[in-house]
């Protein structure tokens, strides 16, 4: 049984605690978090503190807190010969300040509090400095999720960016997809199948072979029709895509 | 039975056709294109042709053509009375130039010839100018999938701009993901799983509420390192999105 301690109490935090508590492979002996209040439905369960002197002897130290606290939190870690890790995407391996050997757990998903997390399906980036430390954190990562990866700091950094052109700047896109049905009185559901179907085509065609569209076929009579009924914020955005899509196929506007 | 004739050989024409063969309600007597060769492997199960003055008498003559040639090819169907509609999404009513009556059946649906397609989840798009001609596009949209909308042709530019956002811009933000991985030796795989959540999210909660992300929250510090690492193009469309969802939830850059 590998021992734990968790610290934080945001979402990640909140899900990955759930997920521990319930992990054959694991015995979460403790959770801290600055504010108390908000750990406390964990009383029944596990040892909760808001003292950073006051954790437990254990073999991991998850500091799943935000990417701002990373470096403050973990510098009030003072043992030695354990292993923090925290769990950010956006964060460098040495933003962790503890005395300890350092690692990264990284679970890739967007996460909020109401939405249900199945973790065996999210996949889990790791990084640590030794060879016995990347073990038990594969352990760890196995006893969680189907997959995981062993990913350096710099691959992170770029990871990183590139989750949120996939997951927040494609919502935002959905956003403006919703915006143009609701002022149309077009129900947005029209477009749930297509947006699923987009979705899922690029895990059997890679996405460069996947794009269809005006931009694509230099379409110049729809890509005009479509620029004459968006506003001035949209126009900008299918302007720019417009262009960059032509540009990656070789295509002049 | 529905009488319909069928007149293309493109990637919608080729799906629609495999439906029609095998739907219940309707019988397809024949399928036009201008090159024989093209719908040659239909012979055995319908009557083909490539001569605009040889259509057979029937209910619906589905004009599945490219966006292009809609007017040109309906303008030589010269008999009156029948129902002559067009498929495409961007296309106006008033772009069909035949004499009979006019009508628009547009499943909205990204179509690709090695793709297999479930019609049944695709929603159809039904116009028609009376409401003789309505129940009969009611009557075959139902036949062939679960949801149909009676959407007019402003409603439906619109609808059209709005798929391009969610489905070809969003392909387009995938590529650069998948870039952006293959560049740092991280396998796009990695993504999948976020891109499929992102996805489904927006289906029980809107893309507004949705949103995460360093835009939204204004965590300038990730912003300014995100940008530090992507190339030009990639960088302009960074700084465009982050404009967008930062004036979307009112928050100054």
């Amino acid at each position: 049984m590998i021992k734990v301690v968790l610290l934080g109490g945001g979402n990640l935090a909140f899900h990955l605690t759930k997920n521990l508590l319930n992990n054959k492979a694991v015995n979460l002996i403790q959770v801290y978090n600055r504010s108390i209040d908000k750990i406390q439905y964990l009383k029944s369960k596990t040892a909760i503190t808001d003292n950073l002197n006051a954790l437990e002897a254990a073999d991991i130290y998850v500091v799943a807190v935000a990417d701002n606290a990373i470096s403050e939190v973990s510098s009030k870690l003072n043992f030695k010969n354990k292993l923090v890790v925290h769990t950010s995407g956006a964060a460098n391996l040495n933003e962790l300040k503890s005395k300890s050997n350092k690692g990264v757990f990284y679970p890739l998903q967007t996460f909020s509090k109401e939405n249900k997390i199945d973790f065996t399906s999210i996949p889990i980036c790791i990084e640590a400095e030794t060879k016995t430390d990347l073990d038990l954190l594969e352990k760890l990562a196995k006893s969680i999720a189907k997959k995981y990866y062993l990913i350096n700091s710099e691959q992170r950094k770029h990871l990183h960016v590139a989750a949120v052109f996939v997951n927040n700047f494609v919502n935002h896109l959905y956003h403006i997809g919703n915006e143009i049905c609701e002022e149309n009185g077009i129900p947005f559901e029209i477009l749930h199948p297509l947006i699923e179907k987009t979705s899922k085509k690029i895990v059997e065609i890679p996405p460069l072979k996947a794009q269809t569209g005006p931009a694509k076929r230099n379409d110049t009579k729809t890509i005009k029709n479509h620029k004459a009924i968006l506003n001035k914020q949209q126009k900008e955005i299918y302007n720019l895509l417009t262009k960059s899509i032509q540009n990656t196929y070789g295509k002049k506007l």
